[in-house]
């Protein structure tokens, strides 16, 4: 690999994270996640988005966050509305599922759903011999790199209430999407268009981690006992409270995720300039259409994932993160330059 | 309503049903399942079938046959494919996913899966990230009343067989399946095309009860474990072992879904010769799309289920059943001609 | 066998049973519980328990019944609170636990559990890493035959509600609790006592069945898409519903207990009078003790189930039902005044 | 606090553990344990057990590779046997039962499981009315810091593998028993004596992670499908396989448990000679039963958990570990000296 644009998670992790660790490092901890620096964390995160009542969990992965809040609010009857394209649906191999629960699958448009499609099923399911829509799921920044406007949240959120329907906010990349030039919605808002949302740490600069955040207490009350019970409470919950007290007690989190933007916009900019083609792009990860001839050259010098292939071309994703230099945009750059 | 045509399940039983239970109901039986007219039952069924080391099981509903094979084989990350209009899919309430497993749905066509719809489907499916599908689903009768060739039988499990997935028929409605006018299958060469079948008992004259044919019985080892463990063992496991002895000691059960196909093929030539519009049709399930402003006489007089709203016209399904008289068939017919 | 004690389940169902079945099998029903008969059971079940407001509903097993209600009221790290003997915990396959939940089993004391069993439990579970206690079950009668007395199920429900738990109460044989010549419970008083009772069927007279009733009917909610999900929804629920409004629109279903209790009472004082050595005895359940070398011969002649199985004696259980006759008794005495 | 004996996870890890992340902190890796370190760490583990054929597979916590390995193997009807004291049955919060699974308790003597209990067990589970026991569950060393013999774990094993029964052993703190003094099983053994163990990282110098090593890798055949829907694998894997490889790649898993034992071996001594009253010794954990007045100091002086309480006398238990240094022991033995 010459320059590493295979995704935003193949690097350990920023090096303030580690200096942190280091500096905590003899420390005695309050342990599973009772200990000052977790608190301190959640301290942070519910200044930062407005959510003094909020109560926040912090967990290993992202998976895992999904399906502990997806399962603690459901009834064993009640089903998730998705994208054909989220993560739950595609990536996380069947775990909603296999805590009980069918997710709904909708098409969406551009990895977002509207109020039409959640408004399609919940029409459609009108008796007990059918599942009980009671939760819609979205990723922000989508799957595919887009992200929500403010308004596109709020319609979203306003129809749900309306219908019955918790909306949560698998943000796995929510850094990317609250730093992108697009976005118009402040983090001191998210909590008005959702009841409860995940914030990713492994693709924006930590060890691994996410935050997850959920707005209304009542509905977490006995949350604990719920993520011992599915086996993802951390014995050293205080390894995750050093990672986000130390990426929230300033604007670390944002300037990461600012970074990955940018380094993706530049690189996104330099190549519309080289005329190549390319889907809509939003945040840090940019899907590029080549020639099928180039794509083992491509793989092999930037490491990215081929998302889809077809007779004549294929379509490849570069992702960029907190690690991404300049540098390796303009080897990028230089690269596609040269093809042509 | 003045002629039924509601489903095949809205009356009790044929009375040979009740016959059959009143001579046995003063016996002392075997608890369980474990019965001697369960045994003969079983015996009489593996005949017919032509599957002398097949495992019967017989349980309460349709739901719970399709939950209890497709839970037992499965392990956790497999996945079961099927047609969007899956019963499994659309109007079980999320019982297969309730056991914990992925329903990957694809569109079919007229109600069945084809090989490529399912190699689609394993070829989309190459890592751990994914579900791994391992059982093919598909009804038979359709639950829009279509039926498989036997060579679409062959086709699909050959294909089943060559990529390491079970298929499994569910027979909620195998009766009207095998006396369709247009079945072209063997009762004798159903286990040629499947690893295991449901016989529905309750569509096709009985009170309740469920065949459930397992044709390996390697693969039914412990399932009267897995059949309690989910709840469904009857303790007069004998009810169900005297009606399906009752049903299929000679041909009744035959016999019972024929007259259920032919009373809706003389329906179905009737209305097509009054120009009636209807989708296509093989078994007891008539699909009539009329204006919606006769709909509410419509159900009122034969207490149809409306199965799709339009706009200007909206699709009834009649169904005709073991107690669907010719004279139900010709007070439609009359009603029909004095629409027009 | 030569006269039948084997247990209260081994006959198909009271002669009435049959007649009401006959009597309404041409009769064109609505489907999944909606029909008229289970109405109307439904209302004869609210008056004689003296609960207007209750919630009731017809499933096919009492395995079932357990699961259905424990699996509704639960989060998943929710636990029931059962005794060591206690039928979801010994004879269910594990049934509850595949619904997702531990059983806290105590010890108990002839069978039943008390507030201090009670209190031991949740006196011990103090935090996340230990399930939350939050159900507790019984059996009236219990497993041994034994049944509460007014007072106790009084204490119990009064400690359960102080301390935020549901007693739900396994009535499979809750006809032989309260026509017990030692019970003090009113029917009209059950309510009283527990937030949720089963009334066990197949125990006592009916093919299949049992009423699973709920006090509170905001804890029935969506109780209907929760027994559609666990595959327990019966297509012909009307099957249930006469069944059960005919042995409730009159005394029968107290009637047919009776008989059974007095049966075994009759058996019990006979063989007292013998000095044959026996457990305590309550309801329609008599456990025997016999020397090893007449067990073959009694369980050829009277089909009864070894209990328990010492170096010298083995118990026996004896049970009576609505089909034991006086002459199955005199038999039974016959017999154990010969082996003296 | 002024000398930590709370317990081995509330300091973060080894100083090497850090130094090692920092080291490789800006690779770019393979992400979802597919990585070089991990490939690295498995190869160690291998060896030093003596198993070239095992799988391996490093997840977050105890509870989740627990649930893990349990919930692959087992149908839903199968079964664990466990002591009382089991951490599946006490800490877990139900994460075996959530998985669907019962355990069946028996009291064990010691913290430990012998054939005879398990044969109780095995003898008592006659038919599919009763889960059927598949899995043996034992921790090494146990919940109270006992340890296994070498031949009490072969007899444990034979017993196992005569009645068609898994032999896991949770490894939680597995350098623990290895290095005890009592200890007389080589690593290399401890694949002749069970199908598969866990080797506990964060209690014995990492920040987390456990390793689940499978014998037979046919029985870990689709297991990482299966890590991944249950929310439980890593997209940075490599986090884990990083200190994996450091603590294997040499001996130092092994020191630093032998550290920690010897720790504790020091101050049971010297408590010993002081007349304490403890329960009996042989890892890193001291049981001390102290006069209920002593208790609130000793807690606050030493962070001890309070174990068991009684009307005069409590236990608190002391936990070594790789941090506890000499001036901690003899700050305790000071202590306790000027109590008498």
């Amino acid at each position: 690999m010459k320059a590493n644009f295979k995704n935003d998670y193949s690097v350990l992790c920023h090096p303030q994270i580690l200096k942190a660790l280091e500096k905590y490092s003899s420390e005695v901890n309050e342990v599973y996640g009772l200990d000052r620096h977790s608190k301190r964390a959640k301290r942070y995160i519910r200044e930062i988005f407005g959510l003094p009542k909020a109560k926040v969990f912090f967990v290993n992965g992202g998976t895992m966050a999904n399906m502990l809040f997806i399962s603690y609010v459901l009834k064993p009857y009640e089903a998730i509305i998705a994208c054909k394209s989220a993560h739950i649906n595609v990536h996380e191999s069947g775990a909603i599922e296999g805590s009980g629960h069918k997710i709904i699958v909708k098409e969406g448009f551009n990895g977002k759903l509207y109020p039409e499609d959640i408004k399609e099923v919940v029409d459609a399911h009108v008796d007990e011999h059918m599942v009980k829509p009671r939760l819609v799921y979205i990723s922000n920044s989508t799957e595919i790199g887009s992200i929500y406007s403010a308004k596109e949240l709020r319609d979203l959120y306003k129809f749900c209430k309306e219908n019955d329907l918790y909306l949560y906010i698998d943000g796995a990349r929510l850094g990317a999407a609250l730093t992108s030039r697009n976005n118009d919605l402040k983090a001191l808002e998210l909590g008005e268009v959702c009841d409860a949302f995940s914030i990713g740490g492994a693709k924006n600069g930590l060890i691994s981690g996410e935050a997850l955040v959920i707005k209304d207490k009542e509905l977490a009350k006995d949350f604990r006992f719920h993520i011992k019970n599915k086996g993802a409470m951390s014995s050293k919950g205080y390894f995750l409270g050093i990672q986000f007290a130390e990426i929230f007690k300033n604007t670390l989190y944002f300037d990461l995720a600012r970074h990955s933007n940018e380094m993706a916009y530049k690189l996104y900019k330099g190549l519309e300039e080289l005329n190549v083609d390319m889907l809509p792009f939003e945040t840090n990860q940019i899907f590029v259409r080549v020639e099928n001839r180039f794509v083992d050259k491509i793989v092999e010098d930037f490491g990215v994932e081929i998302w889809a292939k077809g007779e004549e071309r294929t379509i490849v994703r570069f992702v960029t993160s907190f690690s991404t230099t300049i540098k390796d945009v303009d080897f990028a750059l230089k690269f596609f330059k040269e093809l042509n």
